[in-house]
């Protein structure tokens, strides 16, 4: 019998009513019955990084996320696209998550996901992104791609309502938890 | 006779003893006497992000500097890497600064400059940035390129003092300069 | 009075029925009437590079390439995407143009179009490219972006015959020649 | 008992005396006594790529590699950066490989080394490479990595001679036949 497993989700956008927040909000309707998908404070918590800050200790914010992703068993990352990159803010996340040690994504399998109002869905800013957690060293989910074009146009009410949208994610979400279960 | 130039200096790190600080300390020394150099304030002015608090209005921190990248007649960015890829912090700020209207970086001159403590001077966060300039449509220098390794034995007590490398910039900025005033 | 301009067009692709090649066959429709546009001959009439064949001397279609570029007034180059960055032709043909003295490319205006039978219009492969021709020292058009996906639906029998992929490549390629007017 | 690993090498360089070839020629001497290295043919064995060659039959010298590759336990591929990537032969040959069914490379352990004769080893060409791979799904080594500056000081008669190099070189490899047993 297959143990349960546990998602956390980054969302990239500090905005309210993120269309990003609400596919992270869709996940749990889409996931298997085994796993369990848990969505990370938004990262606005984390002060900008800098090595004098980090010399009096990491922050309570980071500590608390690194803990999470720990005793994960994935995550999710999902980004709007911000100037051919990802936000900022994301990458600040990231910045400070480096920082701690033992390296809490270090191994660890991820998923991303990105998207945008125009066509192309954020696939620059997963470029970027994708190149960075290689440096982190996780163990990153190549295919099926989620790259979501058009999102305005798939969310009602803070949550993804586009069936195709939806039944891809679901495909999607399928090969990341056998990704997940066959971690060597 | 020549005018004289501004050039107003954006530093990538938060760290009081940062050593691209110190790059950006020793650039008064290496521009010609027909150039000004300004430092910017520190990025951590500027809040993460938002669109919530962008539809408050830009926030003063912001639009100072973007006041005083149109009133430039060129940008220097000075950038470590972290991560693979540009600083958090540095990212938040250009994002920011994309949401001013007119965006202050547009057909603007911009020189980048990179370091780092290990051998590669920061190549990876150099090439993201100028992706990212390229969707802000600034006027980039393509080369000379200053990218600084070993940036640790180069620097004494906030100032560059590597002889060879005060040349290299020395070079740049002369053609940086000539860029500038070439400018159509 | 304006002069006549010359711009000459690379296209990335080989195959005979190539969408690429139908967007380069279109442009002369497109361009104003002070500009000529001339198509260079396909990227299979250079052979992979060696420095062992280079150092026999330029082939001839190298050459022959890095004089036509020379007297043009600007470059435009059309590109498909394989595997997520330019095709291997592509970037052979660029290296070895990099290869001549004086380097063809340097400070040349170059105009770079992209597309794809899928959603992303090559988006991939127009930022490696982009990168590469930094490294060229080309004067790049940053924007506007002709990033053209679902080509297969917008030619008819080898022309690009989409209304709206027209009109927005007309405006791409008046900017481009105010663009090549302007250069310093 | 242990196995013995078969790990496939290709370099990205057709010059005789290439850098990079004599890396891939060293590393017999550099990987554990359960493993055996085999050098693939020289690139230039694969036409330019076309669809309209493609039509025809995937040519010999790719279906050759094709089926090297789909039976070894490991692919090494060894590259110089030409203009801030990789050389355009070794994208060709990407290429090739990419429209071979099954793709052979797909969830293929793969080992990136990159060198140059300046200080950056090649970062960047290999940065794209990665990008690439990311595409053809293979399980990339992430680190460490093997970036290789002022490689025509370390090579000796046509074999790394560098001390150094050669452990750094020894603990990769230790790295990846790790990796390479533990797939899924």
């Amino acid at each position: 019998m297959q143990e349960d497993l546990k998602f956390v989700v980054i969302v990239g956008s500090l905005r309210r009513g993120s269309f990003n927040a609400a596919i992270a909000d869709t996940l749990p309707e889409l996931v298997s019955e085994k796993v369990i998908v848990e969505r990370m404070a938004s990262l606005d918590t984390f002060p900008h990084y800098s090595a004098d800050i980090e010399e009096e200790g990491i922050p309570q914010a980071v500590a608390g996320m690194a803990d999470a992703i720990i005793s994960a068993d994935g995550v999710i990352i999902i980004t709007p696209e911000y100037n051919h990159s990802m936000p900022g803010v994301l990458k600040n996340a990231l910045d400070w998550l480096s920082r701690v040690s033992p390296q809490p994504l270090a191994n660890k399998p991820v998923l991303v996901q990105s998207s945008s109002v125009g066509k192309f869905g954020g696939v620059r800013a997963q470029a970027h992104l994708r190149q960075v957690l290689g440096y982190f060293d996780v163990r990153l989910l190549n295919k099926p791609e989620a790259i979501i074009g058009e999102i305005s146009e798939k969310v009602t009410k803070g949550i993804l309502t586009d069936e195709s949208t939806r039944q891809f994610l679901i495909r999607q979400l399928v090969a990341f938890e056998k990704f997940v279960r066959a971690a060597p």
